[in-house]
């Protein structure tokens, strides 16, 4: 019999772990504080040196004009919805039905936009290029979300990208990108994040996923865009006085992590083979298209827990602190690759992958 | 012929400030976090030890059921102006004409919540027991600002305070305390904060006012009240993953400053019978009854300028960093006292209202 929390109890306390940068503590804000000058002047509302530096970091390697800084993609996000469909006067906007403001946002967007959403494509695929002719509502903006993270991080194809967003642009429809993971989808498409934000007119990306950052988001486009969007960060109670301690751990991580998407990506193909090669076990996508993935078992999540507590005690690699459950009573958990995963010694990695094999044959 | 930002610049040169805990640089994060365990673990979207213990804490000392930590003020007050105006089914709450909501939040309250506000009171005056009783509209919820900053941090009579809390129970309005500067009020009531708190259903406080934290705020009340603002506060995108940084600060600075209010207040007044020594200068509160107060000059903007420069240039006391233009084109500035006043010798205090008495006579 084990109690609710032992497989999360079990998971912190293994020595390695396949998946993230490591522990989120105050170490991760100290590490990043440490060669800063403390005589340095806070941000003020949004503007002063230190804000705007990162802002216009940032703007260049989106290739954008402007970004401003953001408290959480919620917020962002909300906000360039709401510019796009008030220019155009529409208050509908479409999106996948595992988008994040429809599943994760108490519905904000809703209650404090009134921006209706049209949910296009199956929530089990990536939206595609006809999913975007055939809609019959007009709206003021599309949404991606690029990798579909709810569905294991899948993409489309770059050339399903590039005709959705003509389409778009053809058709007078804004096209957003939900970038939470922009930096990871690089290595796969082949592409700088200034190639892929050309296709999009407003672009979101976070701070705290494969970056590592502590909190926040950058939102991105025109000036005129990013303009209006400060109107609306300070409607929402997001033009902080301050937001120095996210900014320097952005750009501290940002050069730390920003350069290594690539091994992430390989390495995540790598483990998800190891995970495809046992019994009962498979991974969503089978190939990642980034650095994460969904480990699905074709099991009930009470009969995965002895299992996965076995394997972390036996050989002290932690594969997940939680299982979710699916609608057909099987489970799964997420990885996204980040530092962690390269300090385990591939001797140890082997061990783990036969033990699973093993108990879920 | 001086340029636009002189007086500014001029200020952050002088080794003295009448006002404030001293610049807001990063060195007011490392301080906090100096004897701070790196292993303590983040907070993760309103939950965990670090954010809980002072949420709890500061519960306690407001002697409020539960208390939630907020991104800002902004945020944390439409969200309790909402809920009360959700509980009440009626979209109209009253406040002073110059509230923060109404002059500072660029209309968030009416833009993404709908909410009318009935203006209470002459702007020049705190709200009377009159303005509420004579009000003529049926309101959801009653906002005090105390005290009230823009007209120099005025404060109504206790008396006047629980009559008015009384009258808006026994009308079923609710009544909510923007108490963004509530600790620096308590020696002039000479009530601890929970005696306060206790004639208002919702309170919000500010963590880097003269508490001189980072950025921040709380919002508190019964448990049934905060729960459904952290409901608004993911809608708002104020629910973020990590707020370890302001908190972290925030407990380190309440520790520090929360027992000095009354110690500010004395030097506010001791300072503010300075000006009022002068010629041409006067304070808002004559007599200061919190830590803040203004000092008006009755002299053009223009003209005040190359005094200060001269004061601060002959004295190395700053005084302000700007003055605000005021409609028949006098000027003022504000002061707030912290912990820098009481590190300026006499004998330099006394020479500055020396020369600044015989310069604006």
């Amino acid at each position: 019999m084990t109690n609710k929390n032992a497989l999360f109890d079990a998971f912190k306390q293994t020595k390695y772990q396949v998946a993230g940068h490591g522990p989120r503590n105050i170490q991760v804000l100290k590490d990043a504080l440490e060669n800063v000058d403390g005589e340095q002047e806070s941000d003020m509302y949004g503007n002063g040196k230190i804000i705007e530096d990162f802002q216009d970091k940032i703007a260049n390697y989106l290739g954008k004009e402007s970004t401003v800084f953001f408290p959480s993609g919620t917020m962002a996000q909300q906000i360039a919805l709401r510019i796009w469909c008030d220019d155009k006067g529409i208050k509908k906007v479409a999106y996948h039905p595992l988008c994040h403001m429809e599943i994760h946002e108490q519905d904000g967007l809703k209650k404090l936009h009134h921006i209706e959403p049209v949910l296009l494509a199956d929530k089990d695929s990536v939206i595609r290029l006809e999913d975007v002719v055939n809609m019959e509502s007009d709206v003021a903006c599309i949404l991606l979300e690029l990798p579909q993270r709810e569905i294991g991080g899948q993409l489309p194809d770059y050339q399903t990208l590039e005709r959705i967003s003509a389409y778009c642009r053809n058709n007078g429809i804004k096209i957003h990108l939900d970038g939470a993971r922009l930096f990871e989808i690089l290595p796969y498409y082949q592409k700088s994040a200034a190639e892929v934000c050309e296709l999009f007119d407003s672009v979101y990306i976070s701070i705290y996923k494969g970056i590592g950052g502590i909190a926040g988001a950058i939102l991105a486009g025109e000036k005129d865009f990013t303009e209006k969007s400060k109107v609306w960060k300070r409607r929402h109670g997001g033009d902080l006085i301050s937001f120095y301690p996210y900014i320097v751990s952005a750009d501290y991580y940002f050069d730390q992590h920003a350069d290594k998407m690539n091994q992430y990506y390989e390495e995540a193909k790598e483990l998800a083979a190891f995970f495809n090669e046992c019994g009962s076990v498979s991974t969503k996508p089978n190939i990642p298209v980034s650095n994460m993935f969904h480990v699905h078992f074709d099991m009930a999540k009470e009969d995965v827990v002895p299992v996965l507590l076995s394997v972390y005690k036996e050989t002290g690699v932690g594969l997940a602190g939680n299982l979710q459950e699916t609608s057909d009573k099987k489970c799964y958990f997420e990885i996204s690759i980040g530092n962690k995963y390269s300090t385990i010694p591939k001797e140890t990695l082997r061990k783990v992958f036969q033990m699973l094999d093993e108990k879920v044959k």
